[in-house]
């Protein structure tokens, strides 16, 4: 079943973000790495999706470089997709845009593609293999 | 429980961005209209949240301000919690920043505030009452 796995939100500072999301009351994570994407993250859990906290650690990180163009916010949205090769499939041939014509896969193994945001409303959107 | 309620994604056209959501295989709504919030939306479910897409009907509309300013893309994460008067409580003790410190009452009824995104990791964030 399709569900929002998670929201990347890029911030300058986990520590100092993540004291906010402890006082609403939601559980938060230790701090990890990952190196991949030169970032160090917590996630907070809220319902059945998490909020990603992610500071980068490296300059030429992907966060790094829109926390200088845009700011703190949002980054990304994931979704959580049933079968993602047949939704891979059915967006090309309907001409939805794709940051990469690949499913990838990520750190922890998981499967995944980004859907270019002129496609969703603006909205860098990352499918994730269920 | 807390869960994500929606994500208020800004768009200049419902009928064009909708298009992609229902490709992808989300059950995607009616259009309506909020004459309060001065836009039409519809809602794409996804799990136990919904991405509602807002076009603004009115060039002095919150939306309409948000879309000349940033472009399309997320306006607002909206997150349900169990208690909304005492976490409001809270967060106020705790320094937290509000949009407006009292608790307001939505067109469907419902109770929510909204935190500053300077307290939230650069995130406009709407509390609704479970």
């Amino acid at each position: 079943m399709f569900k929002i796995d998670h929201l990347g939100i890029a911030v300058k500072s986990v520590a100092a973000a993540k004291g906010f999301y402890e006082k609403l009351g939601l559980p938060v994570s230790a701090e990890e790495s990952v190196a991949a994407e030169k970032v160090k993250l917590v996630m907070a859990t809220v319902g059945e999706s998490r909020l990603e906290l992610l500071e980068p650690t490296s300059e030429d990180s992907t966060i790094a470089k829109f926390l200088s163009k845009r700011g703190e916010g949002l980054h990304h949205v994931a979704l959580k997709v049933p079968d993602l090769a047949a939704v891979v499939d059915r967006l090309k041939k309907d001409g939805v845009r794709l940051v990469s014509d690949e499913i990838k896969i990520g750190a922890g193994g998981h499967r995944y593609v980004f859907v270019h945001p002129s496609s969703s409303g603006g909205v860098l959107l990352e499918l994730v293999e269920e």
